[in-house]
């Protein structure tokens, strides 16, 4: 006999999370981030969790968009989207100023509202799969691998938020320079056992980062090694650094902004290493692929990047996308034009690195480590944090997600939100940076 | 507790069903037509439901595809796919002569396995609905409408197969002219309420097939008209007669073979359309919509037939694309390119029509009505038969499929597979048609 799936309650409670000052192209992280943390209740007494972006405007559509789900079943995933356009999304939301500098692509009203989606989405797999005794890839289809790998995500970083700011203090260190990236690299090998290596960049000059990523590959000969400088760089720049890491790169991550642009980059790349194979130069033909979680952040921005080859990755985020069937539905539609496919993260706690461990275990063409700020992270809503061994997380097979709230933990987290006095609320790494550095202007791009 | 999902055995009945004598440019349908049954047995006790094309080139790749999923659970649907490239299919299978002269598209090692497994998929998600007490559409992320709409499928054809075959008799007399086709669609209206009509072409001169479908514009003024002469056309009479009835057809269905004949059809047809309407004509600026169910029948074919622009409606049959998460699939990749999806059919009894209905009902982008050739087999393997109510059917939310089977009926049908000599066990309508035509050779096309 089935059980009551029908949902009761929807709770939201927003929570601020410690974040260690990281760098990019914008700023640098605040000293907590906001998050959402959804539970969906069901008839039955299940609970079902989920996570995703915690900033004001997420917030603002995620009570309405919550509400259309009581009354309905948590197996009604479809229904929860086909639902969506009716919440009306705030104008100046969408039109206004990009979404942290950008650095989370195009902000489109659908695209919001499948951010909040994907919470809602996966709490409703978590309570699904804990009321039918099922783990959350079964739902999606079942595992074809037991352990998902993740990536070092390594970025430049101070050794500690300004003096003057309430924050808690990481055991990371600073990492400005090759030396520091390195032994950043070290550590993260030595802790979770990860075997590549992604560097955030567009934070100093080209040739700085060129040196740091070149140090990796002194240091750890045949890893897969990544470059991100979030669109920080002009198309000639980005050439330049394709054409001097080509050797090492598994490949560039989103070096400049927008498709057109992508696409120029992808072809003279291409161009250039065939010229190079066919005088003798040996290396590969095809060029430096081109990742990217900037230009291909919707299924809207699908067609015309890959009808230009503007993109060989797509780095997947499973709460732009809407969550992990959507997630399974971008897998396909890569599949289908042979570009690859795997995982980009932002800051997120355990709730959303276990939803990212189940999907990616369900995806067969997934042939990169994925992404995940989760290291950064020393707090969490979980009674038992997910671990990385060899860098991959084990897929859980518990029913649902396989994690439990810690209810003393997401309470404490919620207060420090509401004692917020708003200006950690949204996520802002041009403010953050302000402090230290009160002439600061998030630069324009391309910066080199 | 989870119940036991370990398969423990799969059944496989070939079966021959009984069919009208319905003309095609190739043939005609043979009295007797070959389905292979699938039941999935769990360790729980429960017994799951797929069907399949039954022919022996489908019949020799159902056990090792069958045998690799005893030990699985009916969750581990994915593994299924990533385990089917080791079965080997037989070269001559696959580079012989095109399956029931290309009636079902390209004949690729991948589709034929894709079109067994499609089976053994559907038998997994009805065991698995069972065991959970789910419907399948639930497995499918839920249903996102009530019923499925569906068309009437107007074939011509004979009163009956020749004298001296065995056959069973049926009672929709002939329909060999406009006159016919219009009498056939009316009680296809009366029976079951359908409101949009298809016609079966390719089989007599383009002209007498206009008059056809242009009769059945006036009996049925505003209802939704589709022609599908299997490509049997030259892309100068497809164009012509695209001309003939654009105003009246929902879309034109594989009036050429091949995709780059579709694509020039496509562009010379909008081109026809714009000049018409930019000199005060009036009608569409857009010509007459291109559906395909030949020339984009797997994932390898989509890339150079979107690009190209070549079918703005694919209609899915879910046994060729294997199974209803890969029509999934197939219909988000449709909606993120502006492509319509809808689905096609080929002789089956209820359990895949079951298996349509469950997923079309999940697919939000689905604004056609699907084909299915359901009304003309009066045999079936079911307890109860599925019903058209106003010419739809409503989505079960019973568990699993909904639908129960008839051993009775299921043996009495494999006893009939048993007592053939091999003549009917593959399908070929220019074999039937010989029958009666001992000269006739399966037309080359474009016929005409």
């Amino acid at each position: 006999m089935a059980r009551d799936l029908t949902v009761t309650e929807v709770r939201l409670t927003p929570i601020l999370v410690s974040d260690p000052p990281l760098l990019n192209t914008q700023g640098v992280h605040q000293p907590y981030t906001p998050r959402l943390i959804v539970e969906v209740v069901t008839a039955d007494g299940t609970t079902g969790l989920g996570e995703t972006y915690g900033d004001t405007t997420y917030l603002e559509l995620a009570r309405p968009l919550a509400d259309r789900l009581v009354g309905r079943r948590v197996s009604d995933l479809n229904a929860l989207f086909t639902d969506a356009d009716e919440v009306a999304v705030d104008a100046s939301r969408v039109s206004g100023q990009a979404d942290v500098g950008g650095l989370r692509g195009v902000r489109t009203a659908d695209k919001l509202r499948l951010s909040v989606l994907s919470a809602l989405e996966v709490a409703c797999l978590d309570a699904l799969g804990r009321s039918l005794g099922l783990p959350v890839h079964a739902l999606l289809g079942g595992k074809v691998r037991d352990a998902v790998e993740y990536s070092a995500y390594l970025f430049y970083k101070w050794a500690e938020h300004p003096r003057d700011v309430a924050a808690e203090k990481d055991d990371w260190g600073a990492a400005l320079d090759p030396a520091g990236v390195v032994e950043q690299a070290r550590t993260f090998k030595e802790r979770y056992g990860f075997t590549s290596f992604k560097l955030k960049g567009g934070v100093f000059p080209p040739d700085e980062e060129v040196a740091a990523v070149r140090a990796l590959a002194d240091a750890f000969p045949g890893h897969p090694l990544r470059l991100d400088p979030n669109g920080a760089w002009s198309v000639e720049t980005a050439l330049k650094v394709a054409g001097e890491l080509g050797d090492v790169l598994e490949y560039l991550e989103d070096p400049v902004l927008g498709t057109p642009a992508m696409a120029e980059v992808a072809a003279r790349s291409r161009g250039a290493a065939r010229s190079a194979s066919d005088e003798g130069g040996g290396g590969r033909r095809t060029g430096v692929p081109l990742a990217t979680n900037m230009c291909v952040t919707t299924f809207a921005e699908i067609e015309e990047a890959f009808t230009r080859g503007a993109v060989q990755v797509v780095l997947s985020d499973h709460h732009y996308w809407g969550g992990l069937r959507n997630t399974q539905h971008l897998a396909a539609v890569c599949r289908t034009f042979g570009v690859g496919v795997s995982m980009h993260s932002n800051t997120h706690l355990g709730i959303s690195l276990a939803a990212m461990t189940h999907v990616a275990a369900t995806v067969p063409n997934l042939h990169h480590a994925c992404d995940s700020h989760y290291p950064w992270q020393s707090e969490d809503v979980l009674t038992e944090r997910l671990a990385f061994e060899h860098g991959a997380v084990r897929v859980p097979d518990a029913p649902g997600l396989g994690v439990e709230l810690d209810r003393d933990r997401l309470a404490a987290l919620h207060r420090r939100w509401l004692a917020d006095d708003g200006r950690l609320r949204d996520r802002d790494d041009a403010a953050a940076m302000r402090i230290a550095d009160p002439d600061w202007v998030a630069p324009a791009v391309p910066r080199w």
